[in-house]
């Protein structure tokens, strides 16, 4: 049965505040196989608000939705070894249907390359066909051994972008300009200021020639993958035959992306914005963005109809009204806890003196103002756009001070046991980023920039400058 | 490869007709797995509108979206009965993940009445937590002998409501008014006159104790369920001991009802709407509303210029462009297969003499417009009206001379010979169910209504009256 429960401080215990926040926020619960959650309405409304968000931006760029089978014959999805190695370990495996034991197993699919690329062929002609750019929002499932909600789940929500092109510059070029678009969800609606660059060989998607990816920092010193991008080249196209007709009438393998932000990202916004009274939500993807409070509710009909006269007049904001029997701390800690942005409160001042009282969640602030309806719309605005300033500006100061330029494995150390984040030179192999992860347990997190010095653990010429950190 | 096919037409041959309309229409293509569908754009954006059509209507009436699990442990599966000797035969079964073989199985949820169980056990308190009314939009899998895209699939998207409440009228009074929105959304959004009333016993849900459907009538003569909506009563509360206190502080089990409409939805619109040049699609759910069809576009940038004008101005409805280098006949061939209901020609005349040409999906004529930017909108409304109440119309036409009053099993015979259903009284067992259904192949679609009379079949004395028809 659900209880509310005490919230543990950050500062006691990092994972267990994140744990206390979501069970009293109300975003999910466990589900009965191992690693799989039950969303409830709070969380679910969450990542729908994401979904309508990238929705919006991919079909600006002209992708479209699709939805592709949840099963893979093995046989399929075993042609591709990198992709293979990479995801194998981790499948579910279909054996039987009815009574009946399968010759041929399926898998659910852990991420959905090997379909597409059926897909691709079944649509693909000549040179005008192309480019297809198609999008899913599915689950996908890759069992975990240690889970947690939202970071490392047996069965995720995800989309994952598909699209293949003619040519290399095309795809390439398109594979960064769909990081670029998680860069602006991440940083102008989610507030969370992100690193973005490409990801070092040892961190690459199995199967991909690049990667890119946007990494957030959380409050623990720890750094959150947030989305990736990964160019795939022919890779697929030339085993799975994704031909095309090019101008000339010759054959052609086509060049392939695929992409994807996930519901991690809810984990990004509890980790990069919650505090000590619960979750702070970005108004974008807040469930409720304004909750009205009305005080002693069942005794003054006429707050409750002022209440709801409020609710229609903000039509294009997500309103409750809490005309609920209860005291007004209950009210305002139930808005607290579920990261509500702004919460009104009418009482007996509104009657008599015309105020309304508006709590801004980041502050906690209560702030009087003279209830005028023409001016409503615009401090709601205001207020909105301060508390979004407001939130992504602490994050932003945190990540900046985080970093810190690193010039050997030792200082490496004291860094992330300072809870902070490396930048360093980087001219190391695969096997040398397994080296690192071994001393320190930091993975290199992206590539920041190109510029000349020394691989601060080779020691050899370097061209790139890599953020490393330690990753959930 | 993708390949415009000739329609069959619907005289020759019914089954061939709807595949080469779901082909050229480029609705779903068959995934790898047997029975699965890979949906393309044409065919998820029909989707994408039902549902959103669904939730808005679902929110008006307190429902809220959450996303449980894809698994299901067998054992837990397995509790209800009757519940798993309906389903069990269809069911997926996960014996292994990576390389470690399971000691319990898992099974892709058929249905997820079994999860939301253990939802409600969680959420459920006093009775002050009742009523819950949460639903899903996911995919599930049965395992079917013979398939066909959106009738018949091992896996098909839908969306399951599930809600519980604490007294058996409140339960009861949603169930019917859950199958009253679907009859709203076949009627209203989709044009589908339907048949609503509660199933009889062999007809019902394996688990429910009043199954209600909305039941359509086809091109073909044959009924397509289109919708149910199920009562539970208290039998999965008991087994999975969902209760709550009482207002005397006592505890009792929670009264439960589910529902779901699914993609066979997109089957009704096609077979109930479609004709012999393709898909006919009502606005609603239509992925372009209006497409706009530029002549010799190349040469005429001004018409292009004047095309995006009218897509801008058409802000509410959702147009395409055609400015493709191709001919008029290709262009409207493309907007009638597709089932576009309006299409604009823009050429020569558009320019000389101000007039547009638009041709309306349902009546194929070409009617000429004085183009008035400040009536388009208003002869826009008037035109997608008329369309909606002319499909409407001819398909509640067709259902109201199909239903044909029937007195013995002879008549019963003749009656589906003639492509037609049967309304007769009906007092039989379930077992007699299964008798017509041996003898004529004729199952009961739903009681329409209580009038007391003597059984077609058995002579008894009967106070329903009963829909029987061939059914997909």
């Amino acid at each position: 049965m659900f209880k509310l429960e005490k919230i543990v401080k950050r500062e006691e215990n990092f994972a267990d505040w994140y744990t206390s926040i979501i069970n009293n926020a109300q975003l999910v619960i466990y589900g009965q196989v191992k690693g799989t959650m039950m969303f409830q309405p709070n969380g679910w409304a969450i990542w729908e608000s994401i979904h309508h968000l990238i929705d919006q931006k991919f079909k600006s760029l002209g992708i479209k939705n699709v939805a592709l089978p949840t099963l893979i014959p093995y046989e399929e999805f075993s042609k591709e070894s990198k992709h293979l190695e990479g995801f194998a370990p981790e499948c579910y495996t279909v054996n039987k249907i009815g009574d009946k034991v399968l010759d041929n197993p399926l898998i659910i699919r852990p991420t959905s390359e090997i379909l597409f690329c059926k897909y691709f062929k079944y649509v693909t002609s000549s040179y005008k066909s192309l480019p297809v750019k198609v999008n899913q929002w599915c689950s996908v499932m890759r069992a975990e051994k240690t889970t947690r909600p939202f970071l490392r789940n047996s069965e995720f929500y995800w989309q994952e972008l598909h699209s293949i092109f003619a040519t290399e510059e095309e795809g390439f070029k398109f594979t960064k300009d769909i990081i670029k678009v998680y860069e602006d969800v991440a940083i102008n609606d989610l507030c969370i200021p992100v690193l973005c660059g490409e990801k070092t060989i040892g961190e690459r998607f199995a199967g991909a020639n690049n990667t890119f990816t946007i990494e957030g920092l959380m409050q623990d010193g720890q750094v959150l993958q947030c989305g990736t991008s990964h160019f795939l080249g022919q890779n697929f196209s030339k085993i799975y035959d994704i031909q095309f007709q090019n101008k000339d009438n010759k054959f052609e393998y086509a060049f392939q992306n695929s992409a994807g932000v996930s519901t991690r990202l809810i984990g990004a916004i509890i980790m990069v914005h919650g505090d000590d009274n619960g979750l702070v939500l970005p108004p974008a993807i807040a469930p409720t963005q304004i909750k009205i409070n009305v005080m002693n509710a069942k005794k003054s009909p006429e707050l409750v109809t002022l209440a709801n006269k409020i609710k229609d007049l903000l039509k294009d904001y997500r309103v409750d009204v809490d005309d609920e029997d209860s005291g007004l701390g209950f009210k305002l800690s139930n808005g607290e806890i579920t990261g509500v942005p702004l919460q009104f409160i009418l009482g007996r001042e509104t009657l008599e003196k015309n105020i309304i009282t508006i709590v801004r969640r980041d502050t906690l602030q209560k702030v009087e103002h003279t209830l005028d309806i023409n001016q409503l719309v615009s401090i709601v605005e205001k207020e909105l756009n301060e508390f979004k300033s407001n939130i992504f500006n602490k994050a932003k100061e945190r990540l900046d001070q985080a970093i810190v330029d690193c010039h050997s494995i030792d200082e490496l150390k004291q860094i992330l046991d300072d809870k902070k984040i490396a930048r360093c030179h980087w001219a190391g192999t695969e096997e040398d980023e397994k080296q690192v992860k071994t001393l320190t347990g930091a993975t290199p997190r992206c590539i920041i920039k190109q510029e000349k010095g020394k691989c601060f653990f080779t020691g050899k010429d370097s061209e790139d400058v890599v953020i490393f950190g330690r990753a959930y």
